[in-house]
């Protein structure tokens, strides 16, 4: 950490920042300069909260040098982390897709969409059975009853199920059924659930807070892999911005920045970002392009009838077109290589 | 709901939109308009999911003409409504101050700094025993031994006490300590947590998520009041803008527009939203100005010592000229007359 | 328009807002729902400006169901346009790629990076002669002299030049040395120089606004074709939002919005999206992928020397791996058809 | 300036870096720490161009550490700068009201609207005679006899008169008639028209663009003081944000930061920033208490009739009840004491 003087400071001023500091447990370096004087923070193990420092008498800025994420940064782990489950893989070297509808609301609505979405080359299957909504009056899933259906998808299809987690209350029933455990948007900073994830023993999957910058999205899974749990894939899914045409803006920039930050697959979900059906094949091509390890998409065989979402969510055709298109991109982007920055 | 048909929609397309209005159980009244034909969707009592409209051939916009929130709203119930905790009132025709330190560190912080608030002019005191911190490393407060400070805070001073909920399992601990139970911006969907609010015996402060609209954060207080607990207070803190002059841009317009929409009472944290100590009394002279029925604001007597969000944290003097500066401001724009739109 | 009563709005509000449609030249036509009244407004050939009736007594929420933008919109004028420029498209059917330095800063820079990055596959040169610059102290462009070197860049090398214009000024002596006049983000709604851009004999590239909306920046485009030039292309160079680890968020959903909106041609300018270089080829991807019909990027062989821009300047290396990438992309995506939504 | 190696960078990366902050004439100081490198820029009379060094190898970050601006900063030119248009003071130890249309329609319109906004205690009187509208097809202001009207204006109610200027070509034009020449958001970054008003004898009103962060703005008012004016009034109007209960988010934690950076007044724009008549009067209040030096408010005495902005148009009474307001939250703030920080 970097504290920037005023140019008036006096050198009271500049000798109690050094108090402080000391105070604190660190080491003080003061940095004498053409006009003004920095002060060096150093030693810190940790991150310093620099709101201390922000407000002494003389201090212009407080600079950070360092980020606050360890056990997620690539600085500390290198390699990419690649998940496993069953014989899937996320993470470098190929594209996932995660397909599905919004909700499950029946056994025959969720094995009719598992079956067209394998046959079109989906590689693992979402479906909610626990929902967040806004409103309170809206469907709130099937539960437990939810839970079963996807166990069923599994057995009848082979295919790894994905599904939403909402509170530690039902984590233990979820950790049962599901093959890699999402945390919604809305619970991105849900502390004590990520500690409780951090105890699970399946993937997790982390979205993206609608308004969470990369480092605090960083540190949200920094509270997973502290809890013992390195299994874990970032999703971006749209942040909140003033643009009105799609529900979210896809950040995809988001992708290769993570990618370099940090050793964690990162895949995509278009269909939040979108949450309209038409935008959802392009910002999928786009996703892919930018170097997303995988694509989360919504499909629904009646979308006009799904209980949530069903504006957002692809018809089975639409979702092969995106698989064929997917991978003719994927192809040409290059396997990791390409697709580095 | 209105959904807006393209000009060159055809008659079947029209009829389609009109069938499937009606597959749902509601009326549907086609307008034909000059250039283009608008269908009324009528007869629904809650509010209709436009995700299935919107994509449907030949529609162009789908519009909602209704709130989809209810027992929260003023034309449901107009009358404010009044919090009472003890003799303090919040709602209108007074000014209620909340303060004290971000977290209760020991039971000396938190007794002096409550005994110098109270005197100041504060009307209840706020301190978290459990803290929400965007790292796992940073001080997660003192659990139950806070609560047990905050009781003693309580009997020694007469102050009633806010204090902070993270997570279920927490819940009837805090509901049993509390005056005031507060649910953070990070957990303002946490639905979960909201519907267990619901069943609380004791008032719930909401704080507004760093990107929810007024009618995100609304419903969330609608799955409060649905759950049983009218007990509300909304408090504005700020939101995530581009700004980065302050932690979050705290949207004085939120509150003559809440004030208006709901009748539920809606205070602000200017503390929250400055993120630094020099920002916090003119933002809450303007939050006063602007017709919030109460401020909560970070008090600390030693800022440089506090274990969190010192650098935000008013000196007990500057509290002492904020009350002051806040009532002569409260007087003058009236008790809720001149407050008025 | 649609404006939509509150539920115990009186027949005497009612009758008033008639009224202020009628005096207004419009047709009103009050629609009886289920709980409240909404009124249409018809016969209205421009956009009416809603600011009146939304703040009548009795009205709850007035509602746009048309488009203020005629000219340029698809519904009016519904085959894409294209942009000819010597033997070089832009519009549906190939990928047009322009790049060349931030600024053009000498003879032998420009014809040194022109002359490379014609060898990677460029279509179109761009380069500076006039700069808007933040700040008053930065190098501020060469001016005629560098029209001038954009005029040998052509001669020598075939290509065709892109530069931009700030201002009517100098705009008779941009427009003779152009061949695509450029309009930049700073001056999207800078009205003056939009009709003056109206009345030019050459295609214009107009820019989208740090924070406008796709509404906005349609009519800006909309100034343009009013004035009779219809050669005009569309940039999407990012957004302004919170997001801090790029210099702007490229909004790639706006792509596919504006091929469904409007008949222009769209690009995007991956380099001041980004703002950083190692961001430039991701985000050239993803723009291909999602539909765009071209590029703009800046290289420089020498960015480390570049008097502007030069953290986000390609090197042509970097340049020629971006063109092989983008062009397999776009191969694989269709022409026009795999990129249809 | 400072520049963070990574943890890993070589000896010969960090050589790399001081050669190249050598050879742009500056001097470098490396400044070893506990983990990393980080290496000062000194020396540097202007802001240092960061970009050229941040994609240097081995660099991690750049670090600023001073401000890009200098005459507008309160560090150069410690007293506050007090604008004087006749007897009417801009600037410390007074609160100055601006009122009028938002476009000048009529000599009758406009004298009706004078003699009203004089009588309830305006300063100045604001109005428009050129219009930056959205649409081309929207009314675009009366031109040169708006301005004529202006100063019948002002001959017959002695206000001095504030008007926008959109062009350089229609400068001398609205210098001559004008006590105050606005510029207008959208115009916040049109270079040349900045450079025009650095010459104009008359004072200066420089509104905050849309998305402009406040060094962005300060630097837009440098371009003004740096060609030699120093009469510059700045105008807080709204930002942009994902908020959509007001036109726009005013940023009242602005006007604080503003006061502590520079000496340049600074008043608010309440009218555009909420878009809607009934959020005027709340957001004026939060202005005045949040220590703005004037407001500038829109009203009209037949809104339902006005050309542009008739629902952000306050009724004249509701202007003298504004008045009221501001001047009794403005006395009990302090002139100037309490207002501080």
């Amino acid at each position: 950490m970097l504290i920037v003087m005023d140019k008036v400071a006096t050198p009271e001023q500049i000798d109690n920042v050094v108090k402080v500091i000391e105070s604190k447990g660190y080491t003080a370096r003061p940095i004498p300069g053409g006009e003004r004087v920095a002060i060096g923070v150093l030693r810190n193990e940790s991150q310093v909260d620099d709101s201390v420092f922000q407000v002494l008498p003389g201090v212009k800025d407080v600079v950070h040098v360092t980020r606050p994420y360890k056990l997620v940064s690539r600085e500390f782990h290198p390699e990419d982390t690649i998940i496993r489950v069953g014989d899937v893989t996320i993470g470098n070297g190929n594209l996932t897709i995660i397909a599905g509808p919004c909700a499950i609301e029946s056994e025959v609505q969720a094995l009719t969409i598992a079956e067209k979405v394998k046959k079109a080359g989906a590689h693992l299957f979402r479906g909610g059975a626990f929902k967040p909504r806004t409103s309170p009056y809206s469907f709130q899933g099937l539960g437990k009853a939810g839970l079963e259906i996807l166990a069923k998808v599994r057995a009848e299809t082979g295919l790894g199920v994905i599904t939403e987690v909402m509170d530690e209350e039902t984590f233990d029933l979820v950790e049962e059924y599901a093959d890699i455990i999402q945390i919604g948007t809305r619970n991105m900073q849900n502390f004590s659930l990520l500690r409780r994830a951090g105890k699970a023993r399946k993937p997790v999957c982390l979205k993206r807070g609608m308004a969470a910058t990369i480092q605090e999205w960083l540190m949200a899974a920094e509270y997973i892999l502290e809890g013992g749990n390195t299994d874990l894939i970032l999703c971006e899914r749209g942040v909140r911005t003033f643009v009105n045409h799609s529900r979210n803006t896809l950040d995809v920039s988001a992708v290769p920045v993570v990618r370099q930050e940090s050793h964690l697959p990162i895949i995509t979900d278009p269909s939040h970002a979108a949450g309209r059906r038409n935008q959802v094949i392009p910002l999928s091509r786009a996703s892919v392009a930018v170097g997303a390890h995988g694509l989360m998409v919504e499909v629904h065989h009646e979308p006009e009838k799904a209980k949530s979402d069903g504006a957002q969510s692809l018809y089975p055709e639409q979702f092969e077109s995106l698989c064929e298109q997917a991978k003719a991109i994927y192809a040409v982007s290059g396997n990791g290589e390409a697709n580095s920055l």
